[in-house]
């Protein structure tokens, strides 16, 4: 039995379509919505979140700015912000967050991405999170969990509160359902609600008390010209390799002329978020993590 | 040798970015105007053209309205329709069609699918086009070849003129870059104008004189509720399988309660455009095809 460090949970927030164009999630809250009885559990509340519903419905990652990046608690107080993506996310704050009309103790946001990072959980160190990962990891060997520092998410929408994920799931293009990546995600989530369940009663089964997390540690971004333009893709030997040991000397980028670029770092990295279509605009060719093996205090 | 029954080509137009999110031909395109030479040949002029700028600056398929649905004729005459993209198409019309400034007499559209199309040339058939095709299939036997009927090819940018195709690679996700499907785009193009070359020298060699073709037989949508929701993903099975042959009774659709849904026609079927993202508000989920041989006629 893990010793409980937090009271019992009480209310979950399940979110989905925080960018529109990631239809995963958006499909898995609406069918959540209309069978409700999928994720109530007996002992907490389960609430369900279409985030953002404008840009749903113009198939696009968001209609002004990115909500995902409009949660930073000066931000959420910045009344002078009025763009469609910042209201919402006041909206959100106000309902679910800390000081809201229905705080949340735990919050599950589902995101895709195009690039091929399987079944990823996202999360920031605290122990709950680990442990609940672990328990993830324990029951999908292929769950894969990638550990953002707390200053990093805290634009995100998880940030309004301590506990929970974010669900990455992927490769999966913009804008269309993969029904087998559809089930893999809808399983995550129910796993996800049967740890809490298991947690509130206290009977959170043992699970090996050491596993291993790929821990953020920068970006790349693509070679571009002064006007920003880039001037290479991702290595066709790179694409596809979320969560691979790319050594030094290795190719990483091609040019258009079809010139190999070689990763020039001094040490092996491990690379996630490979070609991942939101984030050219962002800078990001790719994040680097390092592969860090995380021990589970236990009682 | 094959009898030229039409003119030696003088101008031909090479265009990318027809879909601002479509990103192969719009870094085609790119790279092709920085080294004109890549398209220089000794007996025509060869244009390139990167149509919706401003839909790749907002990585975005169109601004208004899909520009690749904007080249009917009536609909070019209709100075009423103020639509950017409306402006667009008699902006690229009034350059290159039939009337224009410097009239092409062959058109190559570079666009990317995010269903698994590998290769594809679409045409319609013209003999000119049929040879143009049968040379790119027997330089590359990996290039698929899709026939439209003239009527629904009429709305395309490529109608301007009589001779060309359109070039559908993938699967490759909206908004990304793929190195290996980038060359493998480049090359089809390099390969289109070296066909042209031939033929205006009345070079062109023999090849063999019958290949196989997939004819556009009609479209089949999501299974959607009275809102127009969809209520069912691509069958796992069916995902990725463009060009294979779908029987009746095999699964096509899966529900999201994980019921499959069959394909109940009387004969098999080859559904091509899988689940591509741009087509679910258009209510198709795939285009039906038929294989057919095709003679070339020899002299």
């Amino acid at each position: 039995m893990i010793k409980n460090q937090i009271p019992p949970i009480q209310r979950v927030l399940i979110v989905g379509g925080t960018h529109g164009n990631e239809f995963t999630g958006v499909y898995t809250i609406k069918k959540l919505q209309q069978h409700p009885n999928l994720v109530q559990r007996q002992n907490f509340e389960t609430i369900t979140l279409l985030a953002n519903p404008q840009a749903f419905a113009a198939v696009r990652r968001y209609l002004d700015k990115d909500l995902n990046r409009c949660f930073r608690q000066a931000d959420l107080q910045d009344l002078t912000r009025s763009s469609y993506e910042d209201i919402r996310a006041r909206e959100i704050n106000h309902l679910y967050g800390a000081n809201g009309k229905t705080p949340v103790d735990v919050v599950v946001d589902i995101h895709s991405t195009t690039a091929n990072m399987g079944l990823t959980v996202i999360t920031h160190e605290h122990p709950f999170n680990l442990q609940l990962v672990a328990y993830l990891q324990s029951v999908n060997p292929l769950v894969k969990v990638y550990i953002l520092p707390k200053s990093l998410e805290a634009s995100s929408l998880p940030s309004i509160c301590e506990l929970g994920c974010t669900i990455e799931v992927g490769a999966i293009p913009q804008g269309i359902l993969q029904a087998d990546r559809f089930e893999e995600t809808e399983g995550l989530v129910k796993d996800i609600l049967n740890y809490l369940e298991l947690y509130n009663r206290g009977e959170v089964p043992l699970f090996k008390n050491s596993f291993t997390v790929y821990s953020h540690c920068g970006t790349i971004d693509y070679p571009r010209n002064e006007s920003g333009e880039i001037q290479a893709m991702i290595h066709p030997q790179l694409q596809f390799q979320d969560y691979q040991p790319l050594n030094p000397g290795t190719p990483m980028f091609l040019t258009f002329k079809g010139e190999a670029i070689a990763y020039e770092g001094s040490s092996t990295i491990y690379p996630v978020f490979i070609n991942e279509a939101a984030y050219y605009e962002k800078g990001i060719a790719m994040c680097i993590t390092q592969p860090q093996q995380i021990f589970l205090k236990k009682k």
